[in-house]
């Protein structure tokens, strides 16, 4: 497997740079994509888990209000100010659980919704220059990241848990596809 | 990772029995969640893949409209009938590059959209009992499949191509995430 891996990333090395314009048309469409996928999901697969310690589609939406809060527009504006310490805030994987907690999944999609647009909207307005995308802060794991990597990881953290929430419902029926398991990507990884 | 999984197998066995109005639900959303994932995408996004012999999201839109068309409702209708030979006819894994070539993407997704509308119109209508999901065809491979095998299989296999296209879309910015490629599980399966 890994050495499938490399050779991929090799052969599609910087297939497509980074660019503000695409940034901005897949994230603005993330919001309709989770609503799709869970709005309206029966009570139990919407808290359902692949296995413990991982998260339900609720929680998942909880999580990407969460990122929208304090993760990737604090660290933009952080990237793009005039401040001496330019290291971002931690972020905490856990910080999700309190905005889930008791709430509806509407009301989750909802606020989701309007913080992505809200963003996306503080994301235009900074105008973002191609000398922006390569100015920096600090991760306070991975040392100096530029901006290109912070908005590049937005889009593919948006696809990481569409990938997820996919992997989730699929899981569910696990047992019930019966043969078909063999044909489904998604139940052998 | 295959010891993990099967772990995970036997924790989740049956968590979900199939019912028909959850599939019907699940499948319903699927051509908004596939349109919300590639509508207005970039042109050379479209037809990117994650390596070599693999399907681009173009593709996989008609590879879903080949299944309206040849596998999942054909195969139901087989299953339901009265005829002795219950064999199914064999799904050509190649079928969709004829419907894909040529066409745009917003031809594709609506064709999608309009099949998988008639195909639930025709599922809901065969008002399929608990013992109709017993039932039972021929798959070529595999031999005796239940309705209900079938029908989990058609969400599944919506889930897994959504899953597909997250990834060939995250794969796009492989390079550019930089150092935040180690916590995007999309890019490490």
């Amino acid at each position: 497997m890994l050495a499938v891996s490399t050779a991929n990333t090799k052969q599609f090395q910087h297939m497509f740079p980074v660019e503000v314009s695409t940034v901005i048309s897949i994230l603005t469409r993330t919001p309709d994509v989770i609503k799709g996928l869970v709005a309206d999901l029966d009570e139990t697969w919407l808290h359902a888990r692949e296995e413990e310690g991982t998260w339900s589609p609720h929680e998942i939406v909880a999580h990407l209000i969460f990122g929208e809060q304090t993760d990737w527009i604090p660290r933009m504006q952080i990237i793009l100010s005039d401040q001496e310490n330019k290291t971002f805030t931690p972020f905490d994987r856990n910080g999700h659980f309190q905005i889930a907690s008791g709430r509806s999944i509407e009301a989750l999609l909802h606020q989701f919704e309007e913080l992505r647009k809200e963003n996306i909207h503080i994301l235009l307005a900074a105008d973002v220059t191609i000398d922006d995308l390569r100015k920096t802060g600090i991760h306070p794991a991975f040392g100096p990241v530029t901006l290109g990597q912070l908005l590049s990881s937005w889009v593919v953290h948006d696809m990481t848990h569409i990938y997820q929430i996919s992997r989730i419902i699929a899981k569910q029926y696990e047992v019930e596809v019966g043969p078909w398991k063999e044909y489904m990507g998604i139940l052998n990884r």
